[in-house]
């Protein structure tokens, strides 16, 4: 799966304009710097020094040779090179003195046995549903061992039926469907990837009633529209297809048969019938060249002026003329997924566990997602393997997994964190993920508490364009993009300057989600972005020539991603305090919450207004007799909520973060022994504090999502939604559910506030 | 020319929110009302009567008849079917009891000989230049009586070069090309159509040292991307070119070699070199399916995302490798323009004037543009006719016009305007303009002294469609449009409800602009719009067969047009007092003031911004190696403005309106026959009234524009610049202008001001 940025939380745009560096200073960032949060100032010298030694052993031709020869082959779940893939790296951690092994577990992956569309009337048109070789792409000839492009997930089904256009298939999309009078029902809707996850797509089609669903990329979005199409630029050509999964992990992610216990030999699986994360209608993707004379075969409304794409047509609705047959057969079997697990125990605190991962399989040769991440994390790999040889010990224990899996739906990351949760949630401290990764500006998401350490690694990396640091360069790009997108009626003053990162809230679509969302686990997820030409997202294109070519020729963004990320690693292994800041995080709660309270608000104005427009028929008077147009709906009004219990919350929050973050200085920058205990009690505290945000009943209808400030969003997907209970019950109108769950976080976040009053208690 | 409504003062979107009437009452709106300002008690009751009668000899079946009559061969000026145009006009007129006659003017009109557009490297394309027939419209085989598509006051050329794509070539446009390093020096610009007046696109292209330019119409903008193309739907098919004037309006309108004076035998005229508002360089505009080739022909830099269109490839910016011959030669010779004038002597004050006119000259067949307005006039004054045939006659002279020459230059208004000034000044109360019309909702453009007077016009006329009131649909036009174009987080709230029309401020685009802009008449602009399907503006395909089907099938808006305008007409010729309410033009005026302190500190903060941005590397650090863009340039600090003399005389007129609208509204209510000569003062006083706003040393640069308060921008053409001496010279950074203006605008209102205190003072 890939990383959208674009979910960073709008709450924390206002925040971007501080300095940087200024001029000369970035071009000379040092290795390491003066402070380090959680260090000693004694012990700052030796971490530096360990750091310039891991960056020497970090070489660009490595990233290259290991993704050559990673995306050579297929390497989708299943395939012999996946497998192959997960014995050469095994092979590799070994010889770099990990203990390392492959742990294997048993998943429902069904695999197409036939799938076709057509359309039958009112012409008719066979859709290809392959992707052909393009000159110059070494690896696309090699068509034998690739599944043809498919949804994995979706049902098997063989149906005919009118065809409807129906945008992105999101919430929105069917709202205005119902105000132009089109409903779906025993249709097959055509929509267009974008707007949200693509799980959503056929899954909400299917509640309207749809017989199947058809997925396309429209070329505006990622073909011809953003630039040249692969190969004279690295957009998608015509027939490039989007594969992806449609597992419905807004439940749950992982083997659908298994929620909640890993997928081993034994282990209770539902019957295919009760998972409920596979979809209930046939789903596929197809390139703009095989929707182009779907498309074009429609009749009815002309598509309101947001659906239209960048085929050279005027787009309408539908309902027909065109129909389609399309059909879908699949083996329904289990496969086996290899996560590759490498550990260095460490020294002194050996069940604290620092975790990295990055998953190894691709939807065909996968070269940008997911080895662009994977090469940078056997890179960290094997110079941490060096400093071990050369006599050097990690504090704490390094984990360098290497998953499975992950494109079906998080398979080999979710089955390994429920096999091992009790053990993760005693030993993990931290999760480090990455998966794709260009050239660029580094993006970094996770909670707030970290955002002064990550940026502490970003300043202490150069970028490998300007020579400047990491987070100079991040920095500057938030600054400078902020000043571009003001009107010029828009002051340029910006409140709340910062010097580091602003960190995303994490939401789903990469391994983190089991870590973060299911057990609690601090995680972070980071990749650099903003300067590659890929819109060959999931095709049989992501591959190295094309990788080589269009986005990191150099790999050196892969090396600047081993230099930050094992930065990340090395120091939360080494430092004598894990490090935090929970002032950071208690900001970024109150802001949620003031987003809540705002959103409630603007709901309750919205309804009235909407409410004054049907009284006095201004809707009607608008409607025009050639196109007529429903009004929307009258809602209920939006009552005032129970917002007190968690106000309080914030407010103790923001009150013993503060607290701690002070004692935390004290210890950190002092070196008095007698303060042992209390920095133990400390870091006791930091490796599971994070999990006082889990409540055991989960979110409203999804018990496996525990954490009770982020999780994907029912109707986003990938997209986050913090202080999720909440805030959805809101946006869905069920008022009980959102003052229930107000009384739930509230709870959450106060034992989180009273396990750090117990860290710094006078014991 | 066609008026675009999107100009609309964003001032004045927040006060939209009002009711309108509620429910079954709209749907009864009465014929008559009962309050009409201007009228007393006992005069409103034969005004209700005299319109009953009005209304009653209008008939959509003549608009339909005139229109196809008028519109079944090429218009243009100079050829035979324009002047039988005036001809029958003429006859109507006479026909209907008006004193009215042809009033000739001769002008410099050049028509092209040989113009060719071909792409010679690095492949050969000859561009068609020229639009086909379409099956289904009658008019569209006669292609023989039209011109070639041509852009009017274009200079003849014969030149070769690379091409470059520029975008809208806009301002900001060829700031974006200097960041991206890209000159047009010497080169041939391709232009889409759109973002600004077509004008500006040649003259800045040669500022800018380009030696020819193409303007194509991207089928985004009103082809395949808007709805279905002709004749499918209304819009823009492949071959159709949008012609239209290049001439210099900014500076002046009318015949480019006779500003200031009317072009009659004998005038002095410039020579074709002096005249400033020719163009330097040959430009055409051809069709989307001319432009492709010359799009896909381009390399270079991939083009930014809001320069892309419709069309299905990657635009790039160039230069080349697509080189470009283009060839314009005309007749550069005058010709004969016919306006048709036609008077309607008051009874009581024969002196006073209320005019009204539209254009009768197209570019091809002109259906939409300008015969759908002028059909409606048309049928005006037919009905007027019947009334004075019945015994009636308006109290004020009615003078009812029809222009020839409009779409070159607003040449017919203009040099009538110019040929007639002294007595104008004296006489003329206010111009009613029209030009396009279509289904929809009422848009007014005019001084907001007016708001009132023509909300109670809308408010007394049926909407065809729903039966509710002109006023009534259009205000729930507004009201939802803002409610939906709301974010979840915006909040419905709106300030300042009210029940009037919100009237945009006017610019340029149609014949009001000598009479406002030049004269300082007081002047409206009227016309319906929003759910016409009109694409083919300027081409030959605006036809009568394109607007019975996708215009105005029934003619029933011409109708509410001739209502509408009748209406205004009307009251403004029979009110005991001449409607006016001047605290809505005060308020209009504090509004447009409050734009320019907030503009000033805006650029003055965005300005330290970007200082600070250049200071400190941002944009430096954030640029792409792979395609390098400079930063913007650096600007000198905005100085605070000496506004003092402007806020004081923004209050001094807010407590002059109001004052004068306290004894208006004293004066209209009563009938003590001993106020009459305070009536008469009154009436004196807003004839002239506008007239203040007017400076004999005209705008920087630009003398023949002298109103202070409304102007066509320098940069955007028919849009309008509310306070335009000051605005602009804030926008373009010369400082010492802006603060002149503040002076020279300040004693302009406080002439206003001080010209409604006399009104009102005790003689």
């Amino acid at each position: 799966m890939v990383v959208s940025f674009s979910r960073i939380s709008s709450a924390f745009i206002g925040a971007l304009a501080g300095l940087g560096c200024a001029g000369a200073l970035c071009a000379d960032a040092p290795a390491g710097a003066s402070d380090l949060e959680g260090f000693s100032g004694a012990a700052v010298a030796a971490e530096v020094q360990l750091e310039k030694r891991f960056d020497a052993d970090l070489s660009a031709a490595d990233l290259r040779g290991w993704m050559q020869q990673m995306s050579s082959a297929p390497n989708h779940v299943g395939s012999a090179h996946d497998k192959a893939n997960a014995e050469f790296q095994l092979a590799k951690f070994r010889e770099w003195g990990w203990d390392a092994s492959i742990e294997t577990f048993s998943v429902l992956y069904p695999t197409p046995r036939e799938v076709s569309v057509e359309l039958i009337a009112p012409s008719h048109f066979k859709a290809r549903l392959s992707e052909p070789p393009i000159a110059g792409d070494s690896t696309s000839t090699q068509t034998k061992d690739e599944l043809p492009p498919y949804n994995v997930y979706g049902a098997d089904g063989d149906v005919t039926g009118e065809l409807v256009y129906v945008n992105q298939g999101m919430p929105d999309d069917y709202k205005e469907l119902e105000r132009q009078g089109v409903s779906v029902k025993g249709r097959i809707v055509l929509t267009r990837y974008g707007g949200g996850w693509r799980g959503l797509k056929p899954k909400l089609a299917y509640e309207h009633g749809a017989v199947g669903c058809l997925i396309y990329s429209d070329p505006r979005d990622d073909g011809y529209g953003q630039g040249d199409i692969y190969p004279k630029g690295g957009y998608r050509p015509r027939d490039a297809v989007q594969r992806g999964s449609v597992q419905d992990l807004t439940l749950y992610s992982g083997d659908p048969l298994t929620p909640g216990v890993g997928a081993v030999p034994g282990a209770k699986r539902l019957a295919i019938k009760d998972a409920k994360t596979l979809l209930k209608i046939p789903v596929l993707p197809i390139s703009y060249a095989d929707a182009e004379p779907l498309l074009a075969a429609l009749g009815g409304r002309v598509a309101p002026s947001g659906w239209r794409g960048g085929l050279p047509m005027t787009y309408h609705i539908g309902p027909g003329p065109a129909r389609v047959h399309m059909k879908v057969l699949s083996d329904w079997n289990q496969k086996p997924i290899y996560d590759v697990i490498a550990k260095m125990r460490g020294s002194d605190e050996p069940d604290r566990w620092i975790i990295r991962g990055n998953h190894h399989d691709g939807w065909v040769f996968g070269a940008m997602d997911p080895l662009a991440g994977q090469v940078a994390l056997m890179a960290e790999a094997k110079s941490i393997g060096k400093l071990v040889k050369d006599g050097w010990r990690p504090r704490r224990t390094l984990v360098y997994n290497s998953w499975d899996g992950e494109e079906p739906g998080l398979l080999g990351s979710t089955e390994w964190v429920e096999q091992h949760a009790a053990e993760l949630k005693a030993k993990a401290v931290l999760y480090v993920n990455s998966d794709t990764n260009g050239r660029g500006f580094l993006q970094a998401e996770g909670s707030h508490a970290l955002q002064h350490f990550l940026s502490e690694a970003a300043r202490d990396v150069k970028d490998p364009e300007t020579g400047a640091s990491v987070l100079a360069r991040s920095l500057a790009h938030r600054r400078v993009a902020n000043y571009e997108s003001q009107g010029a009626g828009d002051s340029g003053a910006r409140a709340g300057s910062s010097t580091d990162l602003q960190l995303g809230a994490l939401g789903s679509g990469s391994d983190y989600t089991p870590f973060l969302q299911h057990l609690g686990i601090n995680s972070v997820n980071l990749g650099f972005e903003g300067e590659s030409e890929y819109g060959v997202y999931h095709s049989a294109y992501d591959s190295f020539d094309h990788y080589r070519r269009f986005v990191d020729p150099t790999f050196e963004y892969g090396v600047a991603l081993a230099k930050t990320a094992g930065r990340i690693m090395l120091r939360a292994a080494q430092a004598e305090l894990i490090p935090a800041h929970e002032s950071d995080f208690a900001a970024s709660v109150s802001s949620y919450n003031d987003e809540l309270h705002k959103l409630a608000d603007a709901m309750r104005a919205k309804t009235q207004e909407l409410g004054k427009l049907l009284d006095d028929e201004s809707y009607k008077l608008t409607a025009n007799p050639d196109a007529p147009r429903a009004p929307p709906a009258r809602a209920a009004d939006v009552p005032h909520l129970n917002f007190a219990e968690l106000d309080n919350a914030v407010t103790k929050l923001e009150r013993s973060a503060k607290a701690f973050d002070r004692e935390y200085a004290r210890l950190a920058t002092g070196d008095d022994p007698s303060d042992s205990a209390a920095r133990e009690r400390m870091n006791s505290t930091l490796t599971t504090l994070e999990q006082n945000l889990t409540d055991p009943r989960g979110l409203p209808g999804r018990e496996w999502y525990q954490h009770m400030v982020y999780a994907p969003g029912m109707h986003t997907g990938y997209g986050v939604k913090t202080l999720p209970g909440i805030r959805e019950a809101i946006e869905e109108r069920r008022w009980d559910e959102a003052n229930e769950y107000i009384g739930v976080v509230a709870r959450a976040l106060n034992n989180y506030s009273a396990r750090m009053d117990r860290a710094i208690a006078a014991p």
